[in-house]
């Protein structure tokens, strides 16, 4: 067996950092078995030297300025675990511009300095690789780059953050609050002491943004996508969602039809009950894919913790071991080349969805009528409606599921009707995903 | 963009070998895009050159003769899909020591002739590739080779048979009994004119054999794994687990323990309604995978039909063209190299699981007694019992779900209750899967 070596600078020694060095210190010989290459860490960067660590290195080879791995012209493998945008930006780029290869688990520099990265990674001649961006150890990268090469993809629907479907669990199942579902993710070590980015859907958007990318072979800009968190889901709307047959999830959506516009959005999400993704609890993340040959398929598991986020590092760095033993030498074709058709993204307003819509209405007389009439003068029929409550004068919820709308007219109504004066808050509304969606 | 050549010769021109054809005619933009080659086909091989298609092509590529393919230097990729096991091995072996790299669908030529075949790649320094083989377009052959390569497998348990799965579905649902099934779905397309080797379990033995080799980087031996099929099911036995919270699924089984003996099998099996795999119905197929890193994976989808394998066909088509591209020249990476340690696969009689088992006894009193007796003779214990009928002198089902036992264990009590007075007909087993396996 061939006894060549691969050299590694590692930048960010956090929790995934450490969890690829146990890796690579507890399981040497199943990396060389699997690629023919000793694996040597030659430099570990961190700012913070003194952190407790539940892994024992030489002293030496922990710095903490990253020019140590920058300008180690044995390092050709650069592993950046830093967690911060800006910084793995100019860590990334620096590294590539010295011919360096590099493995990141960066989704927000990713999704943001695609381009400027890529375009670094062919200038140079060296490749980027990223699997542990998405869903950690779930290898949902490979499998549409590779295993699904030869299909049009027509279809993302993603559970890609395991934070927010483990408070709609709670708050389903347990009839938590979504601020006691919250602390209850944070106690679980779910949820980070800062779980804005999770709750505000931007952790999906980052996801989505690299998988729709890819998926379609264009660039989906983080600008163009509409986002929105699950802050303000109420367990009221999640139980009136399951008496109508439905299961909310934050869903990560790109779609894309032929001759028509991409669609690339994260919102909650109303999903039958019958759909596979409705099953899908806790922490769990799942990514529905509709190829046009293969039909539908669904990736399932844990999409992040420390060892499976180190298990899709490992794994690009066997690729990437392989790559080098077979003699490959820096031909960037795991991505595609710069041939951007004027990718258009279909605005929010201009999307077609079924909608749950909640209305807040003094219980009186003819307030059905009035609201379905400013409905149906805005094309939108509905198809179910449910109306519990009789205490006459009070405020009581009024739930509807549309039929297929158009979301420019369903705001246009929502804003005609929240200026009646029966109506006392502010409509609710959640998009669904229909049966035939 | 790189305009060179890849050269194919397509040897099996049934369904598959068709969707191969209308895939690279309708699309070689796509192949192009993705790889930076051309495909041409040199040649496709049938024996039957008369029979109606849907594609066309020149008549001059069609031949009767498997030499055209093996005797032209231009061609250096053959894919294989005849589906018959003997012929394939034949074709694989020649291709290769004529330095061709293939691509073959045929599982039971993987199955049964997996060293000759990967020896022949080795000695000749070309590639095989098998996606298509187990679950069709669903890539679980790339995602165990790759993506989970940072991982020590613990368990596969595959649902790796449509046909199967969609009898053992109508019977649940509808009350169908095995025969009925079986002709629903023949009428739907899944099952073959000839289904013996769905029905008895060989096609997801030969799968699991594939699948068990790759995750455990050991040779499994097709003629060391148990197999039992559906036919002998009954509707009532379904219905009785699903009393006990048991669904029962047609299991592709490999376990590895840490210092323990493999176990790989295939039998029918009832899982807990709470297990993942419990709700893949119909022709779908899933295959649950647990990683030391990531804890548990499932891929999910339809595991057959023309063009999902040709999905996978071709996907490996792409990653062998782009391997071509990157200046590889038939480095054997994607097998592990012969150094098997001594397996030892456990007998059937050696597993330990949870029981199903249902005696057909006279109902007389002490019936009961007797067999819980043998049973605890023989270190069962029972967990729950079923006992409904109650016609004095007539022959009843009595049904008991055991503890975790040991099956020689089980056996060896069944072989004695079956002598007893009282019990008039072969007692059913049926292997459970734990809540904790």
């Amino acid at each position: 067996m061939n006894k060549k070596i691969i050299n590694l600078g590692i930048v960010g020694f956090g929790t995934v950092g450490m969890g690829v060095v146990k890796i690579l210190q507890h399981s040497p010989a199943m990396f060389t078995e699997k690629t023919g290459l000793r694996p040597i860490i030659r430099k570990i960067v961190d700012i913070d030297k003194k952190r407790h660590r539940d892994v024992r290195i030489p002293a030496w080879i922990l710095s903490k300025n990253v020019q140590d791995v920058l300008d180690d012209s044995e390092i050709n493998v650069v592993i950046e675990l830093t967690g911060n945008e800006s910084a793995a930006r100019k860590i990334l780029l620096d590294a590539l511009s010295r011919k360096k290869n590099v493995i990141t688990a960066n989704k927000s520099a990713l999704a943001k300095y695609w381009d400027e990265i890529f375009a670094a990674a062919r200038k140079n001649g060296v490749e980027v690789y990223y699997e542990s961006a998405v869903c950690a150890g779930l290898p949902i990268i490979q499998v549409l780059q590779q295993g699904l090469a030869a299909n049009r993809i027509s279809r993302i629907f993603g559970i890609v953050n395991g934070t927010t479907n483990y408070i709609l669990t709670r708050m389903d199942r347990d009839d938590y609050s979504f601020k006691d579902a919250l602390v209850e993710a944070q106690k679980k070590g779910f949820a980070e002491s800062n779980p804005t980015l999770d709750i505000n859907g931007y952790d999906s958007l980052h996801k989505i943004v690299i998988l729709s990318s890819l998926a379609f072979g264009k660039r989906v800009k983080i600008e163009d996508v509409y986002v929105e968190g699950i802050d303000k889901i109420e367990v009221s709307d999640i139980k009136n969602g399951a008496e109508l047959g439905y299961v909310l999830k934050l869903l990560a959506i790109a779609k894309e039809e032929v001759n028509k516009e991409i669609e690339v959005r994260v919102h909650p999400t109303f999903l039958p009950k019958g759909h596979v993704l409705s099953s899908v609890e806790e922490e769990y993340n799942a990514v529905y894919i509709v190829g046009d040959l293969t039909g539908p398929i669904v990736l399932y598991g844990r999409g992040a913790g420390q060892m499976s986020a180190a298990s899709a590092v490992i794994g690009d760095l066997i690729y990437l071991g392989r790559r080098f033993v077979s003699g490959m030498s820096g031909r960037v074709d795991n991505i595609w080349e710069e041939k951007h058709s004027d990718l258009k993204i279909k605005g929010i307003n201009e999307i077609r969805a079924e909608y749950y819509l909640r209305f807040s209405v003094v219980d009186s007389p003819g307030v059905l009528a009035k609201i379905s009439n400013i409905l149906g003068m805005n094309d939108i029929s509905i198809a179910q409606v449910i109306q519990k409550s009789r205490f006459s004068g009070s405020v009581v919820p009024v739930v509807m599921m549309t039929h297929e709308a158009v979301e420019k007219n369903v705001q246009r109504a929502l804003k005609l009707i929240d200026h009646l004066d029966i109506v006392k808050a502010k409509t609710v509304l959640i998009r669904v995903i229909g049966v035939r969606s």
